[in-house]
């Protein structure tokens, strides 16, 4: 298959995937918990056959656009965990008449807004911020949640379902501790809100995502769903945050080798900005924008010692390695590249060729 | 038009576009200078159309797939400015049976392979790295250029065209002065290396890129032929540079608000990393994503002073403001962005939109 690639192609390794993807759900059932998964790293319906084959039955999408693709592929209960974007109420409409449809919301105003401009019942969550710093209410600024839950009472379209948290801080920690830590804060806020409400909302649901404190954690306490979505394929920031092990990681950027510069242990690739993404993570002071593997038909190596990306440019990577592995890397060749985030390098690439030489489509490939 | 924009839309002013364009076209005719712009910043034929209209007949562009796209538009004069990739000679020998081809050599293994491969004659230039240290030719290193020369002498397919320089490095200069300093270097290698070969090669080409030295130079010397992509768009980083005015930046990113967290001076848009690009300068010591315009039906307003895209996840905008500009931005209205880097925004969103409304398509349209 490999002799085929001419240009940057990202390799899935289905099989991997499908482990991550039966890995999670056990978990998931073995604490009692709900997987909602998050759709947005692979945003394949052919992936999403493989959560359903694992037993998964809901999902998570981060736009209007991705759940009207997974409803079209079939999914009938969708939780969009991006605060309401009131300028897409027709299509929210016309999606929450096709199937069962949760939105977030963040203010007392999108409330208001949907009472008003609603044609079908949708459920909501209201988006808690556990301390990420992006979106959402404070645990503790209740007045901001009771007036949500005034403003939406006696409403037939709105339906409160639970609160919702995106730990995105526990991406800037530093270790499984500090993963931990962050982890802990959440079910501490979650299980004091549900004690508030509860007796009013008997069934509302505590619902956490990010792949990290769903990977590493085995307290969930009063959480009752999980929304993890990297997980499917991991990628170089979840090894180095402890989240992962190498061979969990489902996807590597195939690369033409275009140029050696022995003299200053760097080889160049065909694969750059607009392959991979700039995202970057710091190691040993210096930017990484991804790891190395040597390919092979049935997968790729473990990441090669002091080799990684040290930047990219729109089509260029520049790869620094040491002596030793110079030798490796020939013109013409391909390499492969585990990158710093597979959920930006996924969106980038627009599709997947699995091992085997099978092309898997996402929703973006045939155009934003 | 504006009413009717729901998600994230990369707007593209075409007066401005066609104003960079004209500028830089009249620069180089009084220079006396073949303009032979990248075409990597905007990958769309109609955009092709307005620099044909401005009298260019030659482009440049960075892949064997974005060279196809032109030549389908009608481009018969089409440098790929990027390492001879051997894995696609099959569609390079396709191209050079169509039009004027010309290819971009850094090792003497890739003439090897090309005498070997070529069934129709392609030019070739050499990469000289001035100062980038991506990859190329130190231009003191006279001894491999001598072996390329040597390596192409007597094959009737590989004509040697000149010299081909881009100069990264000039996006780490921090003042018009390093620019300067940097375009200098650029000169005084090119000159060398025409005074060294033109003996034997009277016609020989040097060609230089990136936007910032064709922007601010008024003295080109021994160059021949400038390959500029970023003009016709330029954005903040070039701003940043000193290399454009913001009157000149001819795209912005339409995102709608979706919250406000008025404690802490932020607003949140939908446009995030999949739109943006998580591309950055640092302004004050801060990361900075992208500067926050008001939008108008004819165009958009000067950068809003101290405010900008503070950070970026896959959807997600975090802007900063001030308590002044704060009440500004309401949830469900449209703000602008204009990126950081707009080759990167305008690959991500795969279209524009104009200000009257039309879409304009560009090669990954139709999927990657």
């Amino acid at each position: 298959m490999l002799e085929k690639l001419t240009c940057p192609t990202l390799l899935l390794n289905e099989q991997i995937c499908r482990e991550n993807i039966r890995d999670m759900a056990q978990k998931a059932r073995r604490h009692g918990l709900r997987l909602r998964p998050h759709m947005k790293t692979h945003q394949s319906a052919e992936v999403g056959e493989w959560m359903r084959a694992a037993g998964l039955s809901a999902i998570t999408v981060s736009s209007v656009a991705m759940a009207d693709y997974f409803a079209r592929a079939g999914w009938t209960d969708i939780t969009i965990a991006f605060p309401v974007n009131h300028r897409e109420i027709d299509e929210i409409n016309r999606l929450a008449a096709m199937v069962d449809l949760q939105l977030l919301v963040v203010m007392p105003e999108s409330v208001t807004f949907l009472r008003e401009h609603l044609t079908h019942p949708v459920g909501f969550f209201i988006k808690i911020d556990c301390g990420s710093r992006r979106t959402g209410i404070p645990a503790g600024e209740t007045a901001q949640i009771d007036e949500i839950l005034r403003l939406s009472e006696g409403s037939s379209r709105l339906q409160f379902r639970g609160f919702l948290t995106h730990a995105g801080h526990a991406y800037s920690g530093h270790s499984r501790a500090d993963l931990l830590r962050i982890h802990r804060g959440i079910l501490r806020d979650l299980q004091e809100l549900k004690a508030k409400y509860r007796p009013q909302y008997p069934r509302l649901i505590a619902s956490m995502g990010n792949t990290p404190s769903c990977s590493i954690a085995e307290e969930f306490n009063d959480i009752d769903e999980i929304r993890p979505g990297n997980f499917v394929f991991y990628d170089v920031m979840q090894l180095a945050l402890g989240a992962c092990r190498w061979k969990q990681i489902a996807v590597a950027l195939a690369c033409p080798v275009v140029a050696r510069h022995p003299e200053r242990n760097e080889i160049v690739i065909y694969g750059g900005a607009v392959h991979l993404s700039k995202d970057r993570i710091v190691s040993d002071g210096k930017p990484d924008f991804g790891r190395v593997v040597r390919l092979r038909e049935d997968g790729w190596s473990a990441p090669l010692p002091d080799t990684y990306v040290r930047s990219v440019s729109q089509e260029h990577g520049m790869i620094r390695t040491n002596p030793e592995h110079l030798g490796d890397f020939r013109v013409g060749e391909l390499i492969g590249i585990l990158p710093i985030h597979s959920c930006l390098t996924a969106d980038l690439m627009g599709a997947y060729a699995t091992l085997d030489g099978r092309k898997i489509s996402m929703m973006n490939s045939d155009g934003k």
